[in-house]
């Protein structure tokens, strides 16, 4: 028989796939990508327990798809999360509200099925997650970006950019944003803004999809209601994940809606329900030790936070600036004119350093100058090399930080 | 606020969505359809301790989305899953040529997003999983079916088809087959058809996808070579699961395809991995127990069709036909003509009875005298009190069985 060369292969596939995924090499030695946690965090003990328990109570009812709950997910963690949504993030639903899902991204993926097609506009703020972006491209979904600043979207702006939509005869079909730790910038969009936010979707009649992936890692534990929580006409479409708090690897998202929204999205989960096991191990480990879990996770996640600012601070001293963000697992650092951060990402890959460029967690402002270090996973040493080595590199090729600004780099 | 109402949606979501879900009611009294287990075949125990030992050993490499195994799944899951594969379905590959799924389903959608585009045309069996087929009709593909006996597929009848097709300047993107264990006629595909199959896919040059998801349930363990196994050239991509072999509840699937069409797949795959916990307790427990357990399972499913089926000819008699499977975990029914069975799952269902009418799991030839039974689930009394109540609506509305046949319905 012929063998299919590679090249024969574009014959049978759909013209139009992102490029292949190229083989995974393992985690570049300096890793400040991606929502990976510390390795200390997860609280391995107290999980072995939980599982312990529920696998000897209720593991034959592995038995059945949906265990004895249905197709929106275990019950008692939907039950869980409904106080848990109340205490955090000041909503009111009952585990019938509530989808459990394959992480958040299949949350967003079936609001995406739901509500767009290629040509639809939705409105989104301009620095953003990279995956809505490319999430967005992939469905031909044109993207009107609103600015930010440290109290999140500039809703004076956005009611601009809803104006001339409106103008065009265009509505948006939602209104996309992290409104609580947003990414990359990390800052919480306040109290006045939310209102308004809200009023603006009546107001153009449109849906807000929320996304709260990060909001529940706050060091202070201080935030505004979530606009879930806010909403009286039901035009909010809600996400939160497990993700973040307990475990990237467990693939547990969630997503609260009204029932007629619930209903018609859970028609498009057509893959017989998501893992159980990790719903299962969930719910009996977060009804007793989600509270203090969170506690301790952002306490360390403050100090590798505060760890990294410092080595920042000494590395690039005055060239680089940020945000010190009141939460969250990644600084949005903004670097001197001269660097292209495109270009100096480039540079420290080679050398076994992984960051996020600006450029692809923005849309329609240029946001080279910036880029995203995630801090929760390497551990302390690792920030110091790889935050060393990056000045050192982007000293060697944009003469950024001047070497006068900090001596350190010339005593490595 | 203005609440949304539910008529003012349509407003919103996309316009050709199906109908929205209804609210899940629990499972019925008596339930013959889905892939559900028995909750006696879960071995809880032996996962206990597996989740134990992976969660101590490895616990803390939750803090990573894709543990550190990368976007293809948990890499001695994949290596267990090689050696599987070689044992059972004479498949030679590596841990690279495996991409892990979050269940089967997820693994058929990621095949159909690289492969199939609307207007495109494929091949299938003419009954069949009826995922298969509202997955297809949603994609807007058309379908163009191959009739089946006892042999499974009828090869002659592909070619006629095949060669149809060639004439109309069409090639179809793939040629569907579940050829161990079809569901829903339970038939496994001769070898000299296997050959046949795949000379066929070359001289018209397409893909094979081959979807083994009940393949490892054989009573006696006798089976050909898969298709993956037999081909030479690459142009067969596999889909398999531990749904039916440990428990429907873990969505945990896999894929084997040729590096180029993997490479291209995994592109699609972006949901950040599929669940990690899941991967890592099937890898510690089947490393030890999957053939143990196997063996213990097909006792145990064999024990209920036996069951069914003295069930079935105590109350159906000879009014019914069906060919008494080697493996798997429902029984394809023939009923007479003058029953239409998707009236006869309408009365049963108002009783509590739930079957796959034939209409659901077959395309191009009618179907409306058969049901699907499943039966790993209901235990042996429900199962007997089902069919006896099955039977007797069935008398009561179509005048079949006649009484005559079986003088026990009238005693119930």
């Amino acid at each position: 028989m012929t063998r299919l060369s590679d090249k024969a292969l574009a014959n049978y596939m759909s013209a139009d796939l992102p490029p292949p995924s190229a083989r995974w090499q393992g985690f570049p030695a300096y890793n400040f990508v991606g929502g990976h946690n510390a390795p200390e965090s997860i609280p391995t003990d107290l999980l072995r327990q939980a599982t312990d328990r529920v696998l000897q109570r209720e593991g034959h009812t592995l038995a059945f798809y949906g265990l004895e709950s249905g197709p929106q997910g275990y019950k008692p963690l939907r039950e869980f999360l409904a106080k848990k949504l109340h205490k955090y993030s000041a909503i009111r639903c009952t585990a019938d509200d509530i989808l459990i899902t394959s992480g958040s991204l299949q949350a967003m993926d079936l609001i995406n099925m739901a509500f767009l097609k290629p040509g639809d506009v939705v409105v989104a703020e301009e620095s953003n997650y990279g995956g809505v972006k490319t999430r967005l491209a992939r469905l031909g979904v044109e993207v009107v970006t609103v600015p930010l600043d440290d109290q999140g979207m500039q809703t004076d702006q956005l009611e601009k950019v809803l104006e001339k939509l409106s103008a065009d005869g265009r509505t948006p079909r939602y209104i996309y944003t992290i409104p609580t730790i947003h990414n990359p910038t990390g800052s919480i969009l306040s109290l006045t803004r939310r209102h308004h936010l809200l009023q603006l979707a009546e107001t153009f009649d449109t849906i807000i999809f929320e996304d709260e992936c990060y909001a529940d890692l706050i060091w202070d534990q201080q935030r505004p209601p979530s606009l879930r929580g806010l909403d009286k006409s039901g035009r909010v479409v809600y996400i939160g994940t497990f993700s973040k708090t307990i475990a990237p690897a467990f693939r547990v998202g969630y997503m609260v809606a009204d029932p007629a929204i619930l209903a018609q999205i859970l028609s498009l989960k057509t893959d017989a329900g998501s893992g159980a096991l990790e719903q299962m191990v969930l719910a009996e480990f977060c009804q007793e030790h989600f509270d203090d879990h969170l506690l301790k996770l952002n306490g360390l996640l403050k100090r590798k936070l505060d760890h990294l600012t410092a080595t920042l601070d000494e590395y690039f001293g005055t060239a680089i600036e940020y945000c010190y963000p009141p939460g969250g697992i990644f600084l949005w650092v903004k670097f001197p004119k001269a660097v292209d951060t495109t270009k100096l990402d480039a540079i420290a890959q080679a050398d076994g350093i992984a960051v996020n460029p600006g450029k692809g967690w923005s849309w329609g402002h240029d946001a080279s100058q910036y880029i995203r270090l995630c801090f929760a996973s390497p551990d302390e040493q690792t920030i110091r090399e790889g935050i060393s080595r990056l000045a050192q590199l982007c000293q060697e090729e944009f003469q950024i930080p001047e070497v006068s600004a900090n001596t350190s780099i010339t005593q490595q």
